[in-house]
């Protein structure tokens, strides 16, 4: 595999995974569609394994692990989804995964990550990287980056490529974008059938919206968003290839993210967490670029606390 | 079509109504199996047409009317989703509906039912059958009764019948009962494929629960339950069939329901209204009924106010 991954590593990792993910559903909505004036499908996978599209990349790049790599167990650090993603990947090779977890991760997640059989090992918020660097000093670990990983990137491709199998005719595809794997992974498949690749990043989070328009890797904003899961900086490989496809940036505000994710549980029935709502909020504050199109969105995962479902919640995120 | 429907009734319906409603798909939940002991499979009709099961009895029932019925025009009384169901299944057929709904019908409902074309007068909750055969003495319309209807109650087994085709191997299925329509229509269903139907309600309003007990049909607690949409007293159909299968009602508590409806957004993703919750709320808190049984659940809709969601609305159901 090479440093930048190509269309064959995401039809490669399709066929790798396909054992252990979910085949995720598309949803419609006649009221999302008659708000945004085109057809917009829902690409679910808040029901992916670990209630994310994360799980994709973790196991392509845990079954690509050689035999003397895998039995050196992995690491990684994540309070979030891609903690769960290499715990659950790890399971499935029946190998040991350990995850750097902040002191005041939520139970929930702590318990997810436990439930897979993976160690966690606490530390403060500021001190993760350390951590996890000291860590693999120590034990010789394997770090499967969430992001910055060719294999990573080309499992997470497989969300889009399956979309694509399952909608015809696409005009364009929107997925949030944090360090970028999803959107890179959607990217090389749009590109390779013709279809434009657009992400969907929350506004006070904005750093691969200026890094792509100045052609500057800028560091994270380092400023709060509900969009929990995409507060990470922009990655070196996410960054050349979104780069080098001129890829659009759509920011939306917090406020449109919960709109748009307790519009999609009145409306469509879905739990999706406040990151997977970028993709919906762009569409409908940015409708006019999309105007009788046929428009796919990843609803990237659906891990999310319920308070945020009740409307005064959103004064809350202000805070 | 006879007093009481038949199987052959159900496999009709299925037929007729199979153009304008969703094969709603069946999720699993590890966590849920392992909490309860057993394989349960959850038919998810919160993704159907108008958020309910209800879209399947009215279409059938609407799409059997006799053309000097149907230019009569339909009407019905409903604050929830039967009235939908109602005014989509006429808008199907391109005939007048008309929806009784109570003065302070949440905003959302009135627009939906606005939304398929329906006309709707507004009265006082405690009016609403007056109301009813009042406009039906000087309109003529025909009346689509929300269960007491063979119609309805054939439409309504499509949903067990597409989950025994779904899901093989099932040793029970479970759905709510409020007027009895669902559960009938699932009994019907099941007693063909040699599967037990329970009934799931609230324990507040357990009309259905001590009628079947006790051999009298017993009036409506009137006691409030935060399942909305099973207030009803059971119907003298449901009753008589229900009866004759000896079927079992689980009942469960508000806070089971509430418990059961945020478990299922948490740890499946789906957005189901309280109503739904009855039944993994009683596969939950009956389990050892269910050891490592084949359960199918019905999760009968998801039309829900968001704030259930929070977890101080707890406190409130209780006020």
């Amino acid at each position: 595999m090479s440093a930048i991954p190509a269309y064959a590593d995401v039809l490669a990792a399709a066929e790798r995974i396909a054992p252990y993910v979910h085949r995720t559903p598309v949803f419609t909505s006649g009221f999302l569609d008659s708000l945004v004036g085109a057809n917009v499908f829902l690409k679910a996978e808040n029901f992916q394994k670990v209630g994310a599209f994360k799980a994709r990349g973790a196991i392509n790049a845990v079954l690509l692990l050689t035999e003397a790599e895998a039995a050196r167990g992995v690491a990684t650090q994540s309070s979030g989804n891609h903690g769960q993603a290499v715990a659950y990947a790890c399971a499935i090779r029946g190998i040991q995964a350990t995850i750097i977890m902040p002191e005041h991760a939520p139970r929930i997640k702590v318990d997810a990550v436990r439930g897979y059989g993976a160690e966690i090992i606490f530390c403060p918020q500021s001190e993760r990287e350390q951590t996890l660097a000291d860590f693999v000093d120590v034990s010789g670990s394997v770090v499967v980056h969430p992001f910055d990983d060719v294999r990573v990137i080309a499992g997470q491709g497989t969300a889009t490529l399956e979309l694509i199998e399952q909608v015809q005719d696409l005009d364009v595809v929107i997925t949030p974008i944090g360090g970028g794997g999803l959107l890179t992974g959607a990217t090389i498949v749009a590109a390779h059938h013709g279809i434009v690749a657009h992400g969907a990043e929350p506004e006070t989070v904005d750093d691969a919206f200026r890094s792509l328009r100045d052609g500057i890797r800028y560091p994270a904003t380092g400023v709060p968003s509900v969009g929990d899961g995409l507060l990470t900086r922009i990655g070196e490989i996410p960054y050349e290839v979104l780069s080098d496809a001129g890829t659009t940036i759509l920011t939306v505000s917090d406020d449109e993210m919960l709109d748009a994710m307790r519009m999609l549980a009145e409306r469509t029935k879905l739990v999706v967490e406040p990151s997977a709502a970028t993709g919906p909020a762009a569409v409908v504050r940015y409708a006019e670029l999309f105007s009788d199109m046929r428009v796919g969105v990843v609803l990237s995962g659906g891990n999310v606390a319920l308070e945020l479902f009740a409307p005064s919640a959103s004064a809350a995120s202000d805070a």
